[in-house]
């Protein structure tokens, strides 16, 4: 997807000349309704502005509405948002817009909400939510428009993204290891979560299949309490906790504090999700692993609009690197 | 509004019929184009669930596009989402659905948007925000839509949705001198936010014009910090602190805790937001000021939909009362 820096886009000459993207895409391909001198306008500032829509472009550009549907039950926003605005900047050079829609659990309403999607003709749809081994209580299938699933659970010939949560546990805990930490202990959340699952198993692939983990909840509270446990049990206690969110990480790093037990001199801790709100006013500030949540959105923005536009796009689960983010919680920021 | 309990809606009609919402709206309006068959079975179940629309809703029903568009400048959606989920719930019943858009803070692109959103044909525009002393890069006067502005700046002539934020911060310091608290101070952001000033006012008003006001910024950080500011002053030290939002209330408490003074038994602290994953994971749980949010989007939902049936609303700013949500952070919670 090289570009010439210098080409024109359609949102341009839009609004170079006063109207919108549809009305533009309508008039450079001698579409729709409106005044003839609203078209010529069009054309001449198209003209004017050097604006060659490719081939493909123009096969397609009238079919189009410039508009993305982004599905989520996350009302809380905590995923959907950061891969809303990893979207938005994927398609925004392309003159699109993303609207998004939340549905609740009733699977009653989503499909009214599907259906005002459907009504204002999108090009495509991305579903996503707060969990990815859960679906959207709403069926996509077989929908007129391609649908692209990002951070929540799709059918298996679907094209689907999420975070690859086991690399990005793996990478955590080679970081401690590589710190010289050998007794991680991994405290997390339910055990019914498949990225609960998936994190577990990178975490005992790295350090043996005996490594310990503490399921519990995704709360600070759960933190404090793995640590009380931890500490009160007569076996040596570790020198680095691998969390399963910043929550608890940020539970750890206050209550190993109030223990007296130094973070990170004592004890590393390495959280997940990179939580700014978080992850950055925990004392110490932790390292922690970020699902690059916005590279994801943006991935899933050019793939459905690789679809709306007719292109072959392999289907199947696209799993997208996670990175992790060094503050002060384990030590060793500089290297 | 009082509507009797078995009143049929239109997406009830719409979901038997196997149709979109808009699709059955131009079925009983003899408007659009549609396969004949389709229309007499919308008409058909319409007849047999006994679904009346009243004779204002019949008139103009077929002008509209039962969808609302949400603009907002707030990407990490602190603010929007909770009002999003409000309006949401307003709409629902009508089978209604909010899009939301984001923007930027470049004008062009927030140009683009708005463009698509009026391309849609929506039925009105919600402008929200993440400061409501600051206007959405966007001008949005003179569109052929209503647009309701809640929780952002406005023309004077609009209508305009903001939380009560004087009368949020008056019954916090009245709960706190109810409690017996005598010397209060307040702890809050930057004096540039007209929130700041509001909620600063209120506060001189009940405690008197020499209240003490600490101004800073929004983060956990700052409340250490004016906690060892206050502590370090050869002044006697408060029994109450009010703070301008809960982080800050949450680096209060850490800070009070840490340097061995009970809260609330010594001193009490308030917050402002109510915003859960900070409230209920301080240390104790925050007694907060709640900005209704839900309720600002639920009646900017209603606001806007009345504009969209053509009914007649009066302009101008309302204020919307804030709730104080009393937990642990100032005794007191068993009244």
């Amino acid at each position: 997807m090289a570009l010439s820096p210098a080409r024109v886009r359609i949102y341009e000459v839009a609004q170079a000349a006063g109207v919108s993207i549809a009305t533009a895409s309508k008039a450079l391909n001698d579409t729709g309704r409106m005044a003839e001198e609203t078209r010529q306008r069009v054309r001449q500032v198209a003209a004017e502005l050097g604006f060659r829509p490719n081939a493909m472009a123009r096969a397609l550009l009238s079919k189009r509405s410039f508009t993305i549907g982004l599905l989520t039950n996350d009302t809380y926003g905590r995923f959907t948002l950061p891969l809303m605005a990893g979207v938005s900047e994927a398609l925004v050079d392309e003159g699109v817009s993303v609207f998004l829609c939340t549905i609740e659990d009733d699977p009653q309403l989503a499909r009214v909400h599907v259906d005002a999607l459907l009504d204002k003709q999108v090009d495509g749809i991305i579903a996503s939510g707060k969990r990815i081994d859960r679906r959207l209580q709403v069926d996509l299938t077989n929908l007129s428009i391609p649908v692209v699933y990002a951070f929540t659970e799709g059918p298996d010939d679907a094209v689907r993204l999420v975070s690859d949560d086991a690399q990005g546990a793996r990478e955590a805990v080679q970081w401690l290891r590589g710190l010289g930490r050998r007794r991680i202990v991994h405290v997390t959340g339910p055990g019914s979560f498949a990225s609960v699952q998936e994190r577990t198993g990178a975490f005992r692939e790295v350090v043996g299949p005996d490594g310990q983990v503490l399921f519990g909840n995704w709360s600070e509270a759960w933190g404090h309490e793995a640590v009380r446990r931890l500490w009160q049990a007569s076996a040596s206690q570790p020198d680095a906790i691998f969390c399963g969110n910043d929550q608890i990480a940020r539970g750890v790093c206050d209550a190993l504090r109030e223990r007296g037990v130094s973070v990170p001199a004592e004890v590393s801790v390495v959280g997940f999700d990179n939580w700014e709100i978080v992850a950055a006013a925990t004392r110490p500030p932790l390292t922690t692993v970020d699902m690059n949540l916005k590279q994801l959105g943006r991935e899933a923005g050019r793939l459905v609009l690789a679809l709306a536009r007719g292109e072959a796009v392999t289907p199947g689960l696209r799993k997208l690197a996670c990175q992790l983010v060094v503050r002060q919680s384990c030590g060793g920021g500089v290297t």
